[in-house]
């Protein structure tokens, strides 16, 4: 059984940090820059790679979402321990492979193979949400890891909203072997979401509060 | 409404800086060493690449700015929250597009599509500097983000000296369509200026100083 | 002799954090997306590249593995000095190399030239995990730079207990000589073994501690 | 004149921290594998890439000399500002351009053009080692920049050892003008006495201190 008290947990930050920061900068690497012609050529040769910029922005999100899951779940753990560790590694394991099955996908999109190429990317995105799951389940039914209080009770609640996420994903996995373009467009839609929806969710509460307010003060 | 009690600001520092280090130092990749000659002709081939060296400069010091700025930033901010993660997110995005876009600058340089290729280079460094505006404005209006006493004032003044900088960014990036040649010495001039203009005003400062405790004495 | 006050400890962690993020990472440039064909062909070129696969796996726990070891180590450290930093450098300068050697071995696996592919990649992890075992012994008998109490002990024990994995690297790298194919399976097994094997003993550990709770109670 | 207070000291390692990682790491990138042959033409062709392995070595070992320096001088530092945070920049400006000037001289090593590449290589190395020490020197002079007691002494200290090293760094590229493969052989001589020389000290020291004890007892 190992120990639990040397492993300590801002080593679990700093190295998811850091291998998500490099695979979200690696994405980049994929566009490639257009050879030299006019300006009006080269408009139409930037155009031309959507598939590109739509594999790029939603892997950029994905990673991204890890990123921000895991910060939110990890400031709720104070230790780690030989498996916290390990699961840690199998999140940033599926992570590190989105550079490879996101150019899979953007190079057979539109052609041969597309179903397959984008149900493998979906198919890894899934296995990775799952990882993090697994990793946010691990710390929160492990008193030892957590903080006092209620951070055990968080991380579940965290665990529980990430559900129909992944059932979403999975479903857009299946979707891809039939209609592969629709699914990437639910990819696209997807990850505009997961940026906009805080905002939108703010604004709402904002006026809310505002209109009870003014109901009040009337 | 996003609870902000869970959104670490540390997790905030790191992932910035590891994505910013990256872009800052993929930029290399884009410097080719060219083949085997004589001296003479090693050297010509070297001056030769003068385009890629403006590039590289350039953009070091853009995304080493949006590094300075960020520390000075959120060295006033004590958490986050789904909201200033996002717009993290969002300054990133923008600053890792920056080795496509200078790549693709630096290709076109003093050829046909330059105008568009230095006006789009010059788009993505407006809307990665508006981003960051973006994310200062969010914590300088959202008192539970930042310490106490007037830490949200420091970051409205941190946000209102950069408008100057947007401003001249956007005309750099309009001037790029009629002449990217005098845009691309504008972003150079810009960026030595960056780096050499503290130190300048803290010379003249001593010197000041200095002439102020001469005259007291005298 | 080094001044032991000035090298801090957080800087061991950190540099070594970010290497070994970026060395993980990078192993997924060498995976090699094949060219567009249809569904059929696509699943064959993807499963024809099993060995690039294998490489990946197994160089991503060895590098997984440095960072849980290097992790657990450094948490019984508490300063440097300048023989440490030294020997931090020379860890991270074998596990930089797992990239090249990892290429070289599955550019070779079945072909020509694959046992001494095979074994300098063995030999690289050999070095690497006896350079990680001096760098925990150097600690351990040099009191100034562990924490009170009994951490020099435990960093003795993490470094005896490393002593049969390095013995089956050394034997893997000898083996490779001869069969090739046997040393790179053994390498698969004992990375599945590495991830696998603390799930496996906690859940023995519960096992029985559940079974001797259902003796006393009945 | 900047404000002091606002520029943290943390973000100043962690950025060089994370940048020293990601450019040591990517030269591995220029080490490249032989394609597929026999065991004894891969060993002869992996033994004809000496120059690639020298370049690496005294790459790896000046970029890592840096972090081992600026983390060793940054412990007296306790707070930023605009001006050490562009000299931060700087230092790093130069370390980035490490892995090109590094191909530029492998390329051409034995070559046409051997002594202007080995020279620039080592003109990098020497404008690199010049800002780290501007950084330290301005630090030092700077009361508000570093913590109470004898932490400036300190800091002019480091800054006055390493006046050796600039010097030679300087004759050593001066010296690859008329005869670069010797210029060469002196960085591989100074990169492996930088890695053995604490050791030695440190044995030779406690050498004497185990021969006075002998000496006091007999």
């Amino acid at each position: 059984m190992p120990d639990h008290d040397d492993y300590p947990k801002g080593r679990l930050d700093a190295f998811a940090d850091g291998v998500l920061a490099i695979v979200i900068t690696l994405l980049v690497l994929e566009l490639k820059v257009p050879g030299i012609s006019d300006t009006d050529h080269l408009w139409h040769a930037l155009t031309h790679q959507w598939r590109e910029y739509t594999g790029y922005l939603v892997s950029f999100v994905f990673v991204g979402g890890v990123w921000i899951v895991h910060s939110n779940a990890t400031s709720f753990i104070t230790r780690g321990d030989a498996i916290l560790f390990r699961l840690n590694l199998l999140v940033l394991f599926f992570v590190s492979l989105t550079p490879f099955f996101a150019s899979l996908m953007t190079t057979h999109l539109g052609e041969d193979g597309a179903n397959l190429a984008v149900a493998l990317y979906g198919l890894n995105l899934l296995i990775g949400s799952l990882m993090l799951s697994a990793f946010i389940r691990y710390a929160a039914y492990h008193p030892g890891l957590v903080g006092h209080g209620l951070a055990d009770e968080e991380l579940r609640e965290i665990e529980r909203r990430r559900r129909a996420i992944i059932a979403a994903l999975g479903a857009a996995a299946l979707l891809a072997l039939l209609a592969p373009s629709v699914a990437v467009v639910l990819y696209f839609l997807a990850a505009i979401a997961f940026i906009v929806e805080p905002l939108v969710a703010a604004r709402r509460a904002r006026r809310t509060f505002d209109d009870e307010r003014a109901a009040k003060s009337s």
